[in-house]
């Protein structure tokens, strides 16, 4: 395991810029100490098992947080294959390398309090299986999504597979309320499965489904969700040409789930006081 | 354009290695001179306009190949957004970045004189029209692919889609002949469009098809190529469980195809002498 200084970057033949062969996790903490710490180990250790990457050790990845001081900041780990030979054929022993970098995070309580506008993506999320879940180094998908809008008051882009069902949005991911079930996309076939998404399927009766996104027009509430910004209630959708397609009033039923969310982060769980 | 020195890295908030947000080619250079470099600079332009990356200039490009030297070289060349911001949304003015590596090549002649034995690969590509044909950074399924055999003999694995297509093979593209006819599949929803590729359906009647594996089974012939490792006759082909599924003596149809593809790389183009 090569773990060096934050300040260094990547050496020239890394399979991290070469292939995107790694893995990433990006970490609320709070005062030094990560937030959903056992969730993230669990999610990379499922990623390194399935690529074939060993699993960086756990002193290893909780070296940063001696760093982050006080105030809550986000921690981003990269866990690469490391340097690796000519070709795609993963080396027999490869040797991972760990980066980190922390920063300062100021979450926007606007948009917990009063929702956000949200849009369409045109870009469909290819079906692979073999990847579905993990939050990998190959996110060309969400690069060329999130390129979509500019807006500064859109928040985030919803994203449906090569089917036209729903999955997630570009960053975050997606839950409803639908004849008061909670709902959320199954994501076996692509999509990254949220941190905060495995908290919340935990604690609460949501069900893992297929929907078209048509579901969302018999939505009584939408939100997006991550384990670095929290819940947001979605208060405005847009089709991917930019027309509005649907608003909620944010209310009780919005605030339920975030209370759940944003204990385990401790974020605001009570937004309407 | 930050092109830095071959020796240089990528710091550490490349989007290259965050994301795999960017692009590659693989060049063959014979005597400092560099083979289907048209080819090569229309690919990652392409690229560059999908990606929305600036194209770097071609004496960026081309610097490197003052250090080529004498005989046959690969030269990698990586671009990437550059650094970037935090978050998948593009920089508005991304400033992109160059880096490049040169290595010896001897290609193996025993590939070209008496075929090659592959096999088939259990991963399916997902289908992703946006990206199809690039050669990005995005490459975990090729490694995953890669990863499926070690046996030294086997030579390439053949890729289908998610929806069962023959498209190529983890770093070359596929070719066959039946019933007279030239055939390669299309590549308009996933792999990668080869500049050898490009070149041949220029100079020969070469249809691009969509076809199941099962099309191999009629196949009088059939070649792997990519530009750097020239065209290979398929003399064995195995299933994905490692059984022997066809075998083909390799002969005047293949050496006729190999002689059009390896005129313009200086490789070979008289095998059976």
């Amino acid at each position: 395991m090569d773990a060096g200084a934050p300040s260094e970057g990547w050496p020239l033949d890394d399979r991290g810029v070469a292939y995107g062969d790694g893995l990433f996790e990006t970490v609320l903490v709070r005062d030094g100490a990560p937030r959903l710490w056992e969730y993230h180990l669990a999610r990379l250790a499922r990623g390194c098992r399935v690529l074939g990457i060993p699993m960086p050790a756990e002193h290893e990845l909780e070296r940063p947080l001696a760093q982050a001081g006080e105030g809550v900041m986000v921690l981003k780990l990269i866990v690469t294959r490391g340097s690796g030979g000519r070709g795609y054929a993963p080396p027999a022993a490869p040797a991972p390398r760990l980066r980190w970098q922390l920063s300062p995070l100021v979450p926007d309580a606007a948009r917990w309090k009063v929702g956000v506008r949200v849009r369409h993506c045109r870009l469909r999320l290819g079906l692979q299986p073999a990847l579905a879940g993990l939050k990998h180094l190959n996110r060309l998908e969400n690069v060329l999504a999130r390129g979509e809008w500019s807006e500064a008051d859109i928040a985030e882009g919803l994203l449906c597979d090569g089917e036209e069902r729903l999955v997630e949005a570009t960053c975050m991911n997606l839950f409803w309320q639908r004849g008061g079930r909670l709902e959320t996309p199954r994501l076996d076939r692509c999509g990254v499965a949220g941190t905060l998404r495995a908290v919340l399927l935990e604690r609460l009766p949501i069900a893992e489904v297929d929907a078209a996104p048509g579901v969302l027009a018999v939505a009584e509430a939408v939100w997006l969700g991550n384990s670095v910004q929290g819940l947001w209630p979605v208060a405005r959708l847009d089709g991917a040409g930019g027309e509005a397609l649907q608003r909620w009033t944010i209310g009780a039923v919005h605030r339920r789930l975030q209370a759940v969310a944003h204990e385990p982060l401790g974020y605001p769980t009570r937004l309407d006081d």
